[in-house]
C-alpha cells in the first residue's frame, strides 16, 4: 500500500481537506484533526504527529477519556461483526487476532472483562507492536496499574497507533522511528565461509494457541536472507524460535556426519522487547557446535 | 538390581548349574549357555560373551534361525499378552514400548508386517541401545537388507542383548563396555563461573509420538548435574532436547534483562549415535549469547 | 593521488599519445603500451589490462626475457641509489622493504642471490601483495620451480603489478578486483551491545625483523571502526595481530574485574592468504571469554 | 621434597623437639614456634598455623615488628651474598628474582628503597604467590598505605608464607589450602572430538624483563595435558599467554589450509588473581575460529 498524500501536500491543503485526509489516525475522533490543522506547517512527520498529540493533551478529560471509549476491545467478535475501522481490522489480523484458538479467545475475553470492570474503557494497546503473548503479558500487567497511571498508557498506545497510520498515510522525507529489523546471518565456521542455501524458519511461540509460521527462507550466497526476517515494520514483541536446517547443508556440502546427525534442525529461541530496533540473530557453526548472539 | 552371580562363582559352578544361571541370556534358547559350559573359565565378561556367541557362530543354520525365530515382535500387544519373557518386557518397556501413540504402534504394526513377510522371521533390535524414532528408522533400513546380510544383522543384535543381559545377570572386576554417559556442564560467562542452580530438562523427541521427559534437574555449584544425565546404562540413538532455564537463574543473579528476555528457555538440540559413548553437552551463556558444543 | 587519466579519453587518444600515458606499466618497456593501442577501443579496465598481456604473450621470447631483466631487484640498496621508477619505489616502500631489519636486508640479499644464479634473472613479485615475510616465503617456494614455470609466475606477477598501476591510472566504471579489506567489530556479549571505544592495533607480523604498526584506532558506536582497518589497496599475504585493549573497556564500563583482569589486552593473530578478499575479523567478548572467527 | 615431619609426630614431640623442627617457618624467629608448643595437639595443619599466628598476635608491638624487620630485602643481591635462610632463596628464586633483567633490577632496588624510607622496615611478600611484575604492582599499592595498615599486610604475608613452609615440612590429612592448579583442554570442533598432540606452551609475561617459559607440552588424546600446566603450588598473579600450535595440528589431521594459514599459532592471554583457585582455560578451535574462556 503506498501513502496517499505527500507532507508538502497536507501541509499546503485547505483545513478540511486536511481533517478529512487524517480524520482515522485516532479512532473515531476527527475532531483531533480538525484541531490539529492550524498547527501547520510541520516540517516533519514526528512534528505532525506531536501537534495531533498535543491536542489531546490540552483537550479536557471527558474528551480525552471519550478518545479512549471510541476505541474497540481487543479480539471481540461480537463487536467485530458490528463493524470496527478498517484500519483497525488489518492491525488486530496483523497480529494474529483473527486465528486465535480457543483457549487464547477465551483469555481474550477475561482479560477484556477484568479491564473494563476496573478502568469502565476498553483496552488500548498498538497491536502491531506485540504478539498475541505479549498482548496477555501487558493486559496483565496494566491490570494492576492505578486508574490516572492506567490512562496515561492508554494514550500513550494511542499515540503509538496514529504514528503508524500516519506513516502509512504519507509519504515524507523524515520517516518515523517505527520500523524494526529482525535479520540472521549462518556462518559455516568449519568451512570457513558463509554458509549458503540453509533453509531456516522463523516461528512466532505462543503459549496457549499454535505457533505461527512468519518466515521461511533459506540463506543466499552471503549467509545470509534476501531481505531481513522482518523489516518494514515494527518487530513484535515476543518469543520466537529461528530453525536452521543444517543437517540437510553440511550432508550436501559433503561433511561426514554420524547417523543421526549430531546437528540437524538448530533451534534458537529469543525474546524481542524492542519493537523498533534492530536485532540480528548469527549462527556460527561446525557440525558439531554452533554458537548465537543478540548482533546488531 | 544387583547381578545375581559373580563370574568367579559361575567359573566354578556345575555344567548344569551354569547353563541354569545363563538360560535366558538369549532368548528361549537354553542351549547356548549349556554349550558354552565347556568353555570355562573366562577370564573375564568378554571372554564369556565370545564363547557364547562362538556357540552361535558354530551352529547349524536352522539353529540360529531357529534363534532369531524365539524372538518376540516389537510392541506387539497380542503376543505381550501371550507372554514375553521378563527380560524381554523389561527392555521394550525400558525404550518406551509401552507407552507408544497410535499413530507410532500403527507404524510398528506395518513395519513388523513388512519385515515378517519379507524375511520370515521377526526383527531383533537391542531396544535398549534405541528410541522409537530410531527403532522405526533400523526398521526402514534393514528392510533394505538382502536376507543373509540381515540374518547377520540379527544375530549382531542377538550378541548386543546378551552382553547387556550378562552385565546386569554377573559381577565382574572386568566389565563390558554396555555403558554410555549423557552430562552437561552450565558456564556462565558473564559472571566468569559456573552456572549454579539452573533448573533443567532432558527430553527424547519423537517423531510420530509424544515427546518423553528423560530427566529434570537443575546445575550444582559446580555447574554440573549431580550424576549425569543418562549413566550405568547405553544412551539410546535418538534425538533429543535439553532445555536450560537461564532467564530465571539470571533474574536471581539479578542482572537487568529485557522482558521478554532475550533468552529465556534455551533449547539444544542434538542427536546421539554412539550408546556406549561419553557424550557432554556443555552452555557456555551470557544473557545475551550462548555457545555448546560436543564435548567429551 | 588521483587517477590522471580516464579510460573514455586513453580510448580516444592518438596512438603515441596512449603509448606515453601508459609507458611505465610496465617496468622499463614503453613497447607493451605501444604495441597495445591498436586493440583499442576496450570497454573496461580488465579488457586493456588482458590487451597489454596479450602483447606479453605473443612477444618473441627473448622479449618477454627483456622485460624481466628490467625489473630491479627487491630491496637492493645499491641499485636503489642508482635510480629504480618513481612506480618500483614506491611498491617497495609501501611493503616496508626501505625498513628492513638487518637480519632481513641479509635474507633478501641472500635470496636474490641465489634466484638469480639459479634463473639469470631478478625475482618479480607484486609485493604490494604481499609482507616481507611472505616475500621471503615465496622467494623459498619459487627457488624450487624449474625455469619454465619460473618465467611463466614472473609474467603473472608482472601482469599482477600492471593492474595495480592502471588503477591508479586510469579512472573507471569499471574497476579492477585489485582491493581487499579487512575490518573487525567489536561485540560486548556481556552487555549485549557493540562495544564502543575499544582500543586497538594492527599490527604486521615478522619473524626476522621488527613488527610493524598498520593501524592504531578504536571502535565507534557501532562497534566497527571508521573505515576498514586496510581498505582502497590489497591486504598483504602474511601474519598479523590484533591486539583489542578489553581491560580497559571493560574497568570503563563499570564491571567488577579481577585484579589483575582476566582478559587485559585480547590478541587475536591470524594469517592473510587472500590480498584481494574482504577479510573480517569479529570479537564476541566478555570479561571471561571470547570468541573471533573468520568472518565475510 | 618430601615432608620432614608428620602431624602426629609433632603434636607428641617435647617442646624443644618441636620448637627445633617449626624454628624456620618464621624467618630467624624461632621464639614462635618455641611458644605455639604449648598449644598442641593441633588436630590440623589449619589449626597449627592458627595457633602460630596467634602467638605473633598476642607478641608486644617491638616484637612484631622484629619479625618483620628480620625478613631479608626481595631481590638484594648484596645481601644475598650475606646470606638469606635456605627457605628465602628458594622462595625467591622460584619467582624467577634470580633472573631478573637490569631494567627489573633497578626497579626492585627503587622499590625496596623507597619502601624502607617510608616504613622503616622491608617489604615482605609471599613470592610463590607472585610473578616479577605483580610483586612490582604490589609495591606500588603497598607503597600508597599507612604504616599501620602495611604492618597488618606485612603480617599477613608472614602468615602466608608460614602456610607454604608448614606445607612443606609436615605430611598431614588435612592439608592447607595453599595449592592452586592451571589447565587447559583443546577442543576440535572442526571434528567434534579432543584435539590430541597439539603443541603448546605456557609463558609468563613481563612488562620489564623477559618472559619466562613456564611449561612446554602438548595435549594426549583427551585433549588435555599429561598433568595440569601449574599444579602442586600456587598459581603465581600474574599475566600469562597460552602458545596454542593450531597449524600444525590441522595440517597433520589433513584439513585444508590456506597459505599461510589463518589460524598457526592461537595465543591465548590471560590474568592470573587467585593463586589458590583452579583456573581451566579451554580451547574450541576449528581452522577458521576459537573461543576460549575461564572454566574452573
Amino acid at each position: 500500500m503506498r501513502p496517499r498524500f505527500t507532507l508538502d501536500a497536507l501541509n499546503a491543503a485547505q483545513p478540511d481537506e486536511f481533517a478529512a485526509a487524517l480524520a482515522n489516525v485516532f479512532e473515531h475522533s476527527p475532531w483531533i484533526a480538525a484541531a490539529a490543522a492550524s498547527a501547520r506547517p510541520c516540517a516533519s512527520l514526528a512534528e505532525l504527529r506531536d501537534a495531533m498529540i498535543a491536542v489531546i493533551d490540552q483537550a479536557p478529560p471527558e474528551r480525552r477519556l471519550g478518545l479512549i471509549r471510541a476505541h474497540p476491545d481487543l479480539a471481540n467478535r461480537t463487536r467485530r461483526a458490528a463493524g470496527l475501522t478498517a484500519e483497525s481490522t488489518a492491525e488486530q489480523d496483523g497480529a494474529g487476532l483473527d486465528r486465535l484458538s480457543d483457549a487464547e479467545f477465551a483469555l481474550f475475553e477475561q482479560s477484556n472483562g477484568a479491564y473494563r470492570e476496573k478502568f469502565g474503557f476498553p483496552f488500548i494497546l498498538c497491536v502491531r507492536r506485540h504478539t498475541r503473548d505479549s498482548i496477555l503479558d501487558t493486559f496483565a500487567r496494566r491490570l494492576k496499574n492505578q486508574p490516572t497511571q492506567e490512562e496515561r498508557e492508554a494514550i500513550g498506545e494511542v499515540g503509538r497507533i496514529a504514528a503508524l497510520r500516519l506513516a502509512e498515510l504519507i509519504d515524507s522525507e523524515t520517516p518515523l522511528p517505527i520500523n524494526g529489523r529482525l535479520s540472521t546471518h549462518v556462518l559455516d565456521t568449519h568451512a570457513g565461509q558463509p554458509a549458503a542455501g540453509v533453509a531456516l524458519e522463523l516461528i512466532e511461540l505462543s503459549r496457549h494457541g499454535a505457533n505461527r509460521l512468519i518466515a521461511k527462507t533459506a540463506t543466499n550466497a552471503d549467509g545470509r536472507t534476501d531481505g531481513a526476517l522482518i523489516e518494514g515494520r515494527p518487530v513484535p514483541i515476543g518469543t520466537y524460535e529461528l530453525r536452521f536446517h543444517m543437517g540437510d547443508y553440511f550432508l550436501r556440502r559433503g561433511v561426514a556426519l554420524s547417523e543421526p546427525p549430531f546437528l540437524e534442525m538448530v533451534p534458537v529461541r529469543f525474546g524481542v522487547s524492542q519493537p523498533e530496533a534492530h536485532l540480528h540473530i548469527p549462527l556460527l557453526v561446525t557440525p558439531w557446535s554452533y554458537a548465537t548472539y543478540r548482533g546488531s
